[in-house]
């Protein structure tokens, strides 16, 4: 993978934008490697999204910080730029269910995330062997009715010691606190285990049977303060039939978990999600 | 296609029932071109399907429906045969949306489709040109809320009339009174534009944009009382993003829905869909 | 469908090329709706395509042309501008299966399909009624060994009298002249039934029973002089298991045949794909 | 899971089987829990295959088998049965790439995979340490020109040792001499990186990238002495498009390759798969 810059802009929507941010670009010497814009045209929005490489760009990243301000005042831009040589830092929140844990830290092992695993939070002990192969920190914080508040500030001071910028509910069967839920906005991404809307809640494969859907799917989401509500990220669905047992289920539906979810965090780490209202932009590649 | 008896039978598992079955065929001569089983361990209900070579029984149906009833009895079966050489009649009801009309009416003119359509009955005039270019008798019957209970009574007049046995909402706009969901229980067929339970009702695609989903899709269902919440046959899902207006997904959908509906429709007139409960055990090639 | 002007663009890579044409088109107070880019690293080839809200362009189309080719020779560009007003005329070549023909005319009667259908050819007159019933000429040319030089001779001055600019091979079953397929490079767009480069030429459903493959295809791509081997547009598959037969898998086989020629000749007819070497870069939303 | 027996049979087609061979198990108690048959027309050819309940047959695995020979004569069938508790030993080949590995080396680990892994063998190191970890004999046998016949000897006196039934060549990047394919007929499943036949051979996603294909497929097939020729066994693809470069095809193939490798074992360490000259029957659910 090369070394890239990603700048990301989102702002109501004018003539000009592309020209003066591309010219901008492009007098710092900058090869964009790859763009992709959208426009909203019912809500007048310009969504905008560049890889730029590195080694290109005159000044490098400062420079380019100081000088893009007085563009984006002019056009009222919400932006950020990161550096691909600076991955995000990600906490694994898991329970006893493996299947998730052990696809992301294999592929994080291997290089494929663009992002770095700082620690694995767990309600469970069941999965501490495991993440201690992979030589990653692994925390036991048991949840309980009563010790809920207890244990989600000890978690909370978890993640800010570890400064995680990411938080993934890889199959971790806790509701996060509603203040928890504000303070990560945009920062926390779960896996659900249908294809939401439909089956919000628990037990979403009970929920498909009875109901004797074709299809089971899963959603990779941001979480919000309403269970199973926030903006979707990605999604995708498996044929199933008469013959499959809830068991089945289970066992297809979770190839179809941990590939959602793998796609999804990698869209966020690589700055390729943009959040708007209850909705995402997501530039895929 | 061969000319084939279908031997549908739904009764409580037992030990026995596929020897006694597949003796009593064999003892007729009849070679067996498929077969499919089924058991609903959770309900213990078992559920089978035979396709026969009719030439290969000796006595015809008549004389294997006469011998068969003992066994029926023996093992208290639902059950019933069809003869492939006696097409269901099927009436079309559609509205001002040609898709999913020309798309059935084409594939029953190419002989794809496993039925004879009888008649198009239609709450505009619009699609009556398509109909007629078919030869298929086309019935405009304008429904508004005065005139509703008048427009269904002559509409299931005409039904009755043609000897229709199949009923499709191919993309009819209109919701069938309760008593005609009663008495066309499990053979009105209807197509709805989402991936249900998600987006019931009315503007799912409007429903589907707003809730920001990845993926649209297309249910076939049996019509029952209870809106969009009758048995499902049949779904499937197309891939959209963040670039699709919702114009682009009625383009994209309406792929969906034709395709999903033929599909639907053709299990269900090769009796491959046995209801129970509110679930559906298909049967499919 | 708005009416847009739609710039497409290939030329060598170099910094400049996005921020002059967005700031040439920003000049002129062109509203971009939709841009694409791609860069192709191994070979430093850039492109380009912008969909432009045609209201907004100060001047027009002759205006944007005349001074757009100034910057076009600075930066050695491959480039054209064409007006979704202006839809290509399409000649629609078949031959006796219908489902591609009729699914194409359907979509084009019920403006889906951002095109003009002038014409169908075709070496049987079995479809002539389907083409009259949407109102479009019907030219039955038949071609066997002998008169092919004749036959071809006639179609290609057709398809000059109606200024067709697309030829579709709606499932034709003649193999164009080389000749024929050097004048209309790029113009020809062909479906054939298979996954290429797996099962090239005659008869590929019984090519993939043969091999045991557990997904059939469909291919959409330009017709050059070599068989099946031209430039691929869209593909897409469907899943089939032992128990179809080829008559099973052409049936189903017709679903995926008609969707990918339909999606890939839109692409097309809305200039989202730009042809390199033998390869294709489609601009799909 | 339930402890069943599952008894696979093919034989020439005939009426009568089935009802022999359901009678028989009736006679015996024997619950059938899960039936499949399929009828090559083409070949007048049987295939069949039962789960029952092992607790619910009278005498036993031995007294079925006794009993089954006289019927199996009769009928000339090919059969065997086989007892879901006695789960088939597996080696898995791997080299240095450990997606496919990890992934079935985690599905076991789950008891997801209904097989016992009983050693790994690489001719590389790399992976010792995961396979370790799962508590997994290891085993590097470098393969060289030079060394091929010596190493191959050592690996099969291995994998008696070890009494593996099963060979899964897990992205394993070496060619089995033929008289090892020919004493494991049926018995050694590879993956291949593409969607067979086409790009046989070695760096199939190059070869996919230089003929601009739109999707990109991965193969799980029995291994004969014909390289990639082998009865196919499952099949998937993912789509690409102009904007994937090779190691994004790369990354999104591994998924679809651990995947349809797992599906495809699964498949036949359950019995599922009956292999009839080059083609497989998949008795799938």
């Amino acid at each position: 993978m090369s070394h890239v810059y990603r700048l990301v802009i989102s702002c109501p929507d004018q003539v000009g934008i592309v020209a003066s941010v591309a010219q901008y670009i492009a007098d710092l010497g900058g090869t964009i490697v790859e763009a992709n814009h959208h426009t909203d045209a019912a809500n007048n929005w310009f969504f905008m999204r560049h890889e730029i490489l590195a080694g290109s760009l005159r000044g490098g990243l400062d420079a380019f910080a100081q000088g893009f301000k007085k563009l984006a005042d002019a056009f009222e831009m919400q932006w950020h730029i990161s550096d691909s040589a600076k991955p995000k830092k990600i906490a694994l929140f898991a329970s006893k269910e493996s299947h998730c844990l052990a696809d992301l830290l294999h592929r994080w092992h291997e290089k494929e995330l663009p992002g770095e695993v700082v620690c694995v939070i767990a309600n469970h002990d069941d999965l501490r062997s495991m993440a201690e192969w992979y030589q990653v920190p692994f925390h036991h914080i048991p949840v309980t009715p009563e010790t809920k508040p207890q244990a989600f500030s000890e978690t909370e001071q978890l993640v800010e010691q570890y400064g995680a910028e990411v938080i993934v509910l890889a199959r971790y069967m806790q509701i996060l606190p509603p203040q928890m839920c504000k303070d990560y906005t945009g920062q926390v991404i779960n896996i659900h285990h249908s294809f939401l809307p439909s089956f919000v809640g628990a037990r979403p494969y009970h929920q498909a049977s009875e109901r004797g859907v074709k299809l089971i799917g899963a959603t990779c989401h941001y979480v919000t303060e309403v269970l199973d509500a926030g903006p979707i990220i990605e999604q995708d669905v498996i044929r199933i039939s008469h013959a499959h047992s809830i068991d089945d289920m289970k066992r297809l539906g979770r190839d179809v978990e941990k590939t959602v979810l793998a796609r999804g965090l990698r869209f966020h780490l690589e700055d390729r999600v943009l959040i708007h209202g209850n909705k995402t932009v997501v530039f895929d590649v």
